[in-house]
């Protein structure tokens, strides 16, 4: 079978020469665990500093070595674990750039095949919705009459986080995005209030005048620099869900993550700091959820797909410039074998 | 009557000479409200800022025309406000540094003079009290079992917030002050399990050490830099108050008020910016509650008097030195005329 892998260990933003492709042997089913045939791969920006040994905490993969991390939708091949059959379908975290993986006892969750399209669950009901759902429901706690300012509002996690806020009683849902292109997106099929592009000129002064009684809650997706933006265009008492600083050049150094104090108490800030991991166990709550209101049509998702494992690593470069537009999901494989 | 005012506008820490005492008529009563005879003057921190017009952006008091502001414990000399009479005891934020103080209506509190040492009410039981209880009871809401971590600890902020969050039930009170005496106060008085001087050797080591699972509530009183080592010993999901940046030097520039967004991230931090005045309608329910506490030696304080209004510039330099060791208050005039 075939994996990707990184030629060599980095320390700056992955390109496309990064990765290779190797022919290796298909690994054994795992005891408890489960042998998949892996058919949509997720790739989210995480992976950028996970490559690098910037996430978390967590080892960079082995060059030439180890698959690229990556959440996998994929149907069981062979099966160790009980209640699962050869033919289920699963989601794991565990997957990694490859067509078939072992994955262990407890690093997956079986899916409903007819809750959504399948693709769905590695966007709108994987790791991008969980956090997007955690940020809104569990720590803003978005309710009626809240005004929710959101950016990185075209990428899957802030595109779901502002139609949760609506779904969720928020009477205006503001976003942030790069481009005329992400913002008509962002108004026109997830339905935001309005949409600010940070690379048109005096766009603060645009952000201000489309949240003329200031925001209630912001979910930040971007950077420091951009919690403070949003801070600034904030009511007194905003709660604030720090959730990624994806934004942040790997090079640069802390002061892209300073946030100002004197700012946040000016403000009386709640800020709360998002890691989507400690989520994981309501995964199924919010999947119910959420696949509910996927197929009455309050929901709504975008993919930037692209067919074949082989087509990951330009796919990922365009997610790295932040030139996809809509959730960035590999077809690895057919969906019927 | 004597007014303390500056000498001329301030762009610095002001010290002793930078005061003048003036001779000025006594005010008349204000139409609904009234005339006081100031017997205790509290000095506190945010006033170094404030007549450099950096606090919560108030213009800075007049040169040679203003007086210092500061609050007030006094007795009524005058009354044209409802159910006030010649006699009754307030406390004002209004007060200001000179013997006689004209106060609007709404800009004091009655006092019960039986209900705690008059002079309390400019500390434990005055602003510097409420901030402490707000930040423990209202905004980190400790329990019991917490493991609360507040810096300043020798202060009057500091040490009430400790104090507060033992009542509350918490199981661990550990403080940081600067030099031998303070902490000594800190454990010996305050009651807090350790205190650890922040200017001696190896401190981080030793504050580690004495927060073996972490800290599970910080009250941060000093600076943002402060509430970065803070976090760093405190457990994920820590509530964290940030209250004050007394400690940040006003000709640095902005990096003293710099937090580090990641490591708010990674620790699942939750915090809050606190501005006391929002508690200003809950004062009489703490002070009530406050002083069962100091009458049962429950919550107790510690305080550098001087006696004198003339004695307010010295005090006051000492206070913007960190150099006092409890609570600055300046006795005015004597309790009983």
């Amino acid at each position: 079978m075939r994996q990707i892998s990184l030629k060599a260990a980095l320390d700056r933003a992955a390109c496309a020469d990064d990765f290779a492709v190797l022919e290796i042997a298909r690994p054994a089913c795992p005891d408890g665990g489960i042998l998949v045939r892996n058919v949509h791969l997720s790739l989210d920006p995480y992976i950028g500093p996970r490559l690098r040994g910037r996430h978390m905490g967590e080892a960079p993969p082995a060059p030439m070595l180890d698959p690229v991390p990556g959440a996998v939708v994929g149907q069981v091949a062979e099966s160790r674990s009980p209640g699962i059959v050869e033919g289920d379908w699963i989601h794991s975290m565990e997957g990694g750039w490859q067509e078939y993986s072992a994955i262990a006892a407890g690093a997956f969750r079986k899916l409903d095949p007819a809750a959504a399209p399948l693709a769905a669950h590695a966007g709108v009901l994987g790791m991008p919705g969980l956090t997007a759902w955690a940020g809104i429901t569990q720590l803003a706690k978005v309710t009626d009459g809240d005004t929710v300012l959101v950016d990185a509002a075209a990428g899957p996690v802030g595109g779901t986080a502002g139609q949760i806020a609506r779904l969720k009683g928020a009477a205006r849902v503001v976003g942030i995005a790069g481009g005329p292109q992400k913002c008509r997106l962002v108004c026109e099929t997830y339905g935001f209030d309005a949409c600010i592009d940070y690379r048109s000129d005096g766009w603060k002064d645009r952000l201000k005048e489309a949240l003329p009684d200031g925001a209630s809650v912001f979910f930040e997706n971007v950077s420091a620099e951009m919690a403070m933006t949003a801070l600034s265009v904030s009511r007194p008492y905003v709660r604030g869900v720090l959730c990624g600083l994806t934004g942040a050049s790997p090079s640069a150094g802390p002061a892209p993550h300073a946030l100002n104090a004197g700012l946040l108490i000016g403000k009386r800030a709640q800020l709360s700091g998002l890691v989507v991991y400690d989520f994981y166990p309501h995964w199924d709550v919010f999947a119910e959820e959420a696949s509910g209101w996927i197929r009455s049509g309050k929901l709504r998702f975008c993919e930037d797909r692209a067919a074949g494992l082989e087509s990951a690593p330009a796919l990922f470069e365009k997610l790295m410039r932040g030139e996809n537009v809509g959730k960035a999901v590999i077809t690895v494989s057919k969906e019927a074998p």
